[in-house]
């Protein structure tokens, strides 16, 4: 037997007590006559004591020559610390050991086991196993388990049977890049990897499935941007006969309840609001409302004076950063800057103080008087001590710009509390969006996404005015999750698939089977999926996802723990029926 | 709204309600004046009525012109039934239909939507959708997500943590084939889907977390046997600081609970058994012990005579079936001509015949005379009324030979209740087996796990007869688990490499980021994995795993239904840097 108890669990109630432990060597403290040393697993740490008058020679040196991280297994008594630690569960009692064995040495780990590591990124993902050992990053995966049951548990009490879809499906070259598998015995064919199991549950819901979960890994071959992983976990679901509002109410419900369980944190219903009101009031269709700073849009009252600038500009939009009146010179230009950077694109930014007395000091005091500013702060919600931003320029670009400045502010201002959850669904998104480079509508969804009824009429006349029966959910500024009610009918489906470039042949080709399909009885359907990362990070209090992921690949796309990806044989390849082109 | 009920739920407490249902039709059932419908959803079957007095006309001929398996919504008021049907749940009720609207058309589908259709396995498989439709498979798949529910819970319960490995892994050319990725950003290299997470689990356990599982996709590049898939999902799990009993103990539970939740079974300790004995008293190492017919070997009662056959033979063994013996001469030849069959091979047999009277009948009884006939019955435990068989040969051959009788004859006789559940732990595998083509030992459950430290010292004379600390759990005659206690000192894995004819290099280049985690304090673990598809389908009764999986391959790896795989584009191919070979 390795262990009678864990290292966590021991408390005053168990003195006297014989137990038998095993773990980690956190840290030795050898006094020559006494050493203390911290032995830690999974569950905590336990203080072991060994002293020459209590402990046998060989078993007290034996712990002297103990280094970081070896693994042991000690015999002893629970006894009654003099010395209290209050910051630890098992603080005030340490083991009298009797016996020790070794399991397992370890050479010098390469970074420090604790909370606060001196390892960097990129040694700690290489020894990602020893990082793991650290607090934050196992209580993460804890976490993650824990989000992952209670969703199978809610969905599953709510009737949704969690059915596996297939990993090795077919390539489709719409969307992101698939990840390919060449088939040894289907010569010269390839199976795709899922970038999501979007046709399948649709195949599910003509099958008769109408309530349908899994929680899944897809994968997309993209170029990696900072905390996007080419393998990730998505919760996705699918309904048959319902409406958009039915799918809300679920996962509401479903967000409602984690945020009860797991934060003990009640939320009433979930805000809703237009794609466009969003991209209005926020800039941003994944508007993080935990605070203020509402877009004022100014053209109304910035265009009738002089200022070239705005007087050409399709939006003038502000927004009031909270006190930040009292800025210096020095720290606006800073601001401007900021906004200026590249990554943002600004051409420049005008400001307008709102000093304490009621009167405005603005960037732009040759052309608007106190009577404009007034009328400023009014639309931008401006209160005395504050500071409006205003950027002006093309709406798409101008109301990015002055989101990114939006965020920026709430960050600085520590207006972001990871502690509080503030979320929204954004419903009434644009069917199609114009993609520049191939100079074509691309589904923003996707191809199976359904018009609102209504706009159908626009597909011809006016494509990027067609709204979808699309909605996303999002929390403190991060979309967690997104989904549409779909087309279910044959003719409509290859209206779209005609709308978005497809040929007869190629929407036979890549979607046949599921056009097949609906003409067997398909149900009214919809359905959603939530990136699981991502929600796991954020209910963690977190943004970045790569601690609440075990084995997480780096930007190019490697675990350089493993060192995947790498070359394969000869003989693979050739029974692969494939050869490098490089 | 789609509905207020569903096809199921109502019952004669519904009687004058008012109801919205919708869903496929099953049946129409039109006498001109009076139209019934069958109404089907996940959920049941439900009886609409129409009819001339009471529907209003055009109501009635949307009726009269509804085609098999159409998606309609009706609302109407439930009423009680003329006549009842006690064979449904609603039989008690049928809905009076006030309104109707067809959803969504059907063509004919190519089989019937019945518990019993005349669509064949191809057939089926192509319209997967449609096949789901029916009861068996539907409810094959809630019978799956309801113990992936059950084992998610218990394991949680009991400390376990679910975390999520990597998908997209290295290649190990140890063990079968792997499916490879080829990456596009890593030119040349190419990812592996894993074979199972063995490698990941393991630097869990170095990483400190002690209980892990995870139900999870894993991927094996076989030729296809019946009832295999290219992709199939386990349970896997490891364990930390844990003997080989600590392990059975868990899993015992687990699969007790199991059979208790879903099917209502209590069962005690499971029974143990080694691998010899499994082989000497079976003849194959994943026994079913729901009957007897257990072999006894005649060795010292059937070599004494002038039998040459017998005489040569390495073993000479036999099995009693029960009550077989008065099979005529032509039966018996049957069976003779059964067990020559190439896929068993055994080239004659021997049979008694324990007569009623006492006496026996031989086919040899021209060498061996009743007393010698005796004490083969003594040895197989054959009693009057019993047939026994007797093979010689080669000892595992034979086994092997007559372990195929028996189970055969077992299913005659109907001796497989699938409604009996009787588990069983085989342990002390050997370690490694020989293997004819390589001309080498390998691995008989995977180069981690460790030998019994009794046995190490055989490693350099007698390889073959080292055993392991690894057992499979077997249910029924099917394997449903194995797992083993794995070496966790680095210089025994190196030993173990270099035993299974691996350089240093290759172990290094395949291996070395175990190795090297090995390094830092690796604990004693172990660890199981169960068949998840086959653990479900023998739960559910049956012995195919077909009809658990959603959206099976058939035998070439195919997914007809969607056609995968398939040829890709040449774009595609270069930006991931290959061509083909064909």
């Amino acid at each position: 037997m390795y262990r009678s108890h864990t290292c966590g669990e021991l408390r005053k109630a168990h003195i006297n007590s014989e137990v038998t432990l095993s773990g980690w060597v956190q840290k030795v403290r050898d006094k020559g006559f006494m050493v203390w040393v911290d032995l830690r697993d999974r569950y905590g740490i336990a203080q072991l004591i060994f002293d020459e008058e209590r402990t046998p020679k060989e078993v007290l040196e034996t712990a002297q020559r103990l280094g970081r991280e070896f693994v042991i297994k000690v015999d002893g008594t629970v006894i009654e610390r003099e010395s209290k630690n209050s910051n630890i569960p098992t603080g005030e009692i340490e083991v009298l050991v009797k016996n020790i064995t070794v399991l397992n040495k370890s050479i010098t780990p390469p970074f420090t086991i604790e909370n606060e590591t001196d390892g960097g990124e990129d040694l700690r993902m290489k020894y990602r196993y020893l990082d793991i050992r650290r607090n934050p990053v196992k209580n993460s995966l804890i976490f993650r388990h824990k989000v992952g049951i209670e969703v199978r548990n809610y969905l599953s009490n709510e009737g949704f049977v969690e059915i596996e879809t297939p990993y090795l499906i077919k390539s489709t070259p719409e969307g992101a890049r698939d990840f390919v598998v060449p088939s040894r015995m289907n010569e010269g064919e390839f199976y795709a990897l899922p970038q999501s199991p979007q046709t399948f549950k649709q195949l599910l819901m003509v099958g008769g499935m109408d309530k349908y979960f899994q929680i899944v890994k897809c994968f997309r071959d993209e170029d990696l941007r900072a905390d996007r992983q080419p393998e990730f976990t998505q919760i996705d679901c699918e309904m048959a006969f319902v409406e958009q509002e039915d799918i809300l109410n679920v996962f509401e419900g479903l967000t409602r309840h984690l945020l009860k369980e797991i934060k003990e944190i009640e939320i009433g219903g979930f805000p809703r609001m237009t794609y466009d009101e969003a991209m209005k009031k926020y800039g941003n269709d994944k508007p993080d409302i935990r605070f203020g700073m509402e877009f004022g849009e100014l053209n109304a009252v910035a265009q009738h004076k002089d200022f070239k600038v705005f007087n050409d500009a399709e939006l003038v939009v502000g927004i009031a950063i909270p006190g930040a009146a009292n800025y210096t010179r020095k720290e606006i230009d800073k601001l401007i800057d900021w906004v200026k950077r590249p990554q943002i694109g600004a051409l420049g930014m005008v400001y307008v103080k709102c000093n304490e007395d009621g009167s405005y000091k603005s960037s732009v005091d040759k052309f608007y008087d106190q009577d404009d500013l007034k009328k400023w702060a009014e639309a931008t919600g401006a209160k005395t001590g504050d500071l409006i931003c205003v950027l002006s320029g093309p709406t798409h670009k101008t109301r990015t710009q002055l989101s990114a400045l939006r965020m920026e502010m709430a960050e600085r201002l520590g207006l972001r509390n990871p502690n509080e959850f503030a979320p929204l669904w954004v419903v009434d998104f644009p069917l199609l969006e114009w993609d520049e480079e191939t100079s074509r509508y691309h589904a923003m969804h996707h191809p199976f996404t359904s018009p609102k009824p209504e706009d159908i009429k626009l597909l011809d006349t006016d494509p990027g005015s067609v709204r979808a029966n699309a909605y996303d959910l999002v929390l403190n500024g991060n979309e967690i999750g997104g989904g549409s009610i779909r087309i279910f009918d044959k003719d409509l489906q290859a209206l779209m698939f005609k709308h978005l470039g497809f040929t007869e042949d190629e929407a036979k080709a890549q979607f046949g089977f599921l056009m097949d399909a609906f003409q067997y009885g398909a149900p009214p359907h919809g359905g959603l999926a939530f990136g699981f990362d991502r929600l796991v990070a954020i209910l963690g209090g977190q943004e970045t996802i790569r601690d609440f992921i075990a084995f997480p690949k780096n930007n190019a796309g490697r675990d350089v723990m493993i060192d995947a990806p790498s070359k394969i044989d000869n003989e693979q390849l050739d029974e692969l029926h494939i050869k490098l082109n490089i």
